[in-house]
């Protein structure tokens, strides 16, 4: 599929600039592979290990892209965001790297793993109701009191182009990779690995991975539009936001499937992450995993000449208990 | 200090051949660094991930390097090692790849998932009892009965020039490093570093951790001769070893200092290897992060100017339910 940059919210241009800002900031994460994984599996799988990424998830790379393309008169005021952890503790970690304030709005069911982070980075710490119209309206208060700019999670051109530099290291790192799977949420991260790979590589397949109990993405390519879901129930807290209008167009257009996946799988990946590739991972990033595991995906012909399948393990925080208590179920 | 090559059971030369021997089988492991623990132990520290490596430790290097280096007519035979665990998998995995038997004799109370490796593997399993003296009759018997060839855990020069080949990959990914710190357990992979290490820079410190419910080779270097315990007693598994003949004078003459600490230590940089570095450590490849964080490695003048610290993280294969009951104590 070939990406015509006029249309969407990013572009080959704007990863390569977005990586020349972030690269002294950010690691360049190791790609693992493992024998086990690909003797189970039936391919031959790469984890892109973004866990092990500052502030421990992929956001970073957005975060920093946002906060060092702000000039210096709006950084003066400092960025607010809401969210329900890993892009909180990026905003929080670049802020304080660039030396200016970031007020954090964040739901109270967040894992406590990541508001720690958040509160490691000095970010300022608001409180909101789980609902994302509660943290929004938050987030609005708290701008207009402040003068802050918002940096939203994914609908956001700096955000993508900042996700996008995952796909330019990845294809670099392993260039035989067919195929790249995934986590959707949002849509940041899914919409900038995906123009950025199709635009080095237009035959390379990119596929979704979503938790069943928050299937907007899936709902959305199948309506043709974007629906979203009255509540969601998933395990995988990164993963319960819903397609924005900067990222729905890729998904639409770039993403070529939607693998859902159910809780008992993400688990069992969480499992398999941590005694074969002894990576500490959360739920939300092990989800690759558990879709190129599922039946779904194994039985699709569509995606039998899927060979070298890059998986991005989107992030690592995970409190020890809730990892303790799914898997001894 | 300088390294006479006379006087070691392996040298530069040895090293070089084992990386060139070895280097299409292993993984070339990563290093790691974090902001949040340099601030914390106050010095730089590079993490050499050998919990990646396969088979989940170093084991794998020295493993690979012994079978490999037999000829045909040696090896048709098989391999037999007794172990608790990392040895045991990785000798296992190296026969597979060579196509030959390995009888590997394990005792009652190694660890389940070191076990597991070595039936993945396809290991032969001859189980023992846990006494090094039980382990040892057993290994004999099936030396005997089987015509195989003993490949000992650690006292042995191919095994010693595997591991060392952690020091060529370290220096040349990290050549900032001033001081190398390595578990301690029978001496194998203390030994193998240190000579490899030395042998590029002389005066790079070497530095040991040991469990002090196992602390026979602080032992040893006090009375200047080999000393083995009755009994030990530590939560690291892979450090209850004693010292031979190959591995002594090179702890003797080349290790700078050993560092004990205690199980609470052990479990608290486990905790940190899994909450910050987002890495499954075994209690034994958590060890050097403990020692780094110990009040003797920290008020030690002798120390003061170790600021840029190579952390040899060994393995990685430990149940989750044994991380689990050990971190919420």
């Amino acid at each position: 599929m070939e990406v015509n940059k006029q249309k969407y919210a990013a572009d080959l241009s704007s990863f390569k600039e977005a990586q020349a800002r972030i690269n002294p900031f950010i690691h360049k994460t190791p790609v693992m592979t493992s024998e086990s994984l690909n003797a189970i599996s039936g391919r031959k799988l790469f984890f892109k290990c973004e866990c092990f990424q500052k502030g421990g998830a992929f956001k970073f790379r957005g975060a920093c892209n946002a906060i060092f393309s702000l000039d210096d008169h709006q950084a003066a005021k400092g960025v607010v965001t809401h969210s329900s952890g890993n892009h909180a503790a990026a905003l929080a970690l670049a802020a304080k790297l660039r030396g200016i304030p970031a007020h954090i709005v964040i739901p109270k069911n967040a894992p406590q793993c990541k508001v720690q982070n958040v509160m490691r980075y000095g970010g300022n710490i608001i409180w909101s109701e789980a609902a994302v119209q509660s943290r929004e309206e938050v987030a609005k208060k708290v701008l207009q009191e402040t003068g802050a700019v918002l940096i939203h999670p994914y609908n956001d051109r700096r955000i993508i182009s900042g996700q996008g530099t995952i796909s330019l290291e990845l294809l670099e790192q392993a260039p035989e990779i067919d195929t790249i799977v995934v986590p959707i949420s949002g849509g940041g991260l899914i919409s900038g690995v995906a123009l950025a790979a199709k635009s080095i590589n237009p035959a390379i397949r990119i596929l979704a991975a979503e938790p069943k109990g928050a299937n907007d993405a899936a709902q959305s390519k199948a309506a043709g539009k974007i629906i979203t879901l009255p509540e969601t129930n998933t395990i995988a807290d990164g993963l319960r936001a819903f397609l924005g209008e900067l990222t729905w167009p890729v998904v639409r257009d770039l993403v070529d499937d939607i693998i859902t996946v159910d809780d008992s799988e993400i688990i069992e990946a969480m499992r398999l992450c941590y005694e074969i590739l002894k990576v500490a991972v959360e739920p939300s990033g092990a989800i690759g995993l558990a879709a190129v595991l599922s039946d779904s995906f194994r039985n699709n012909p569509a995606w039998k000449d899927c060979n070298q399948i890059g998986i991005v393990v989107s992030g690592g925080n995970v409190d020890l208990e809730v990892l303790w208590n799914s898997l001894r179920k």
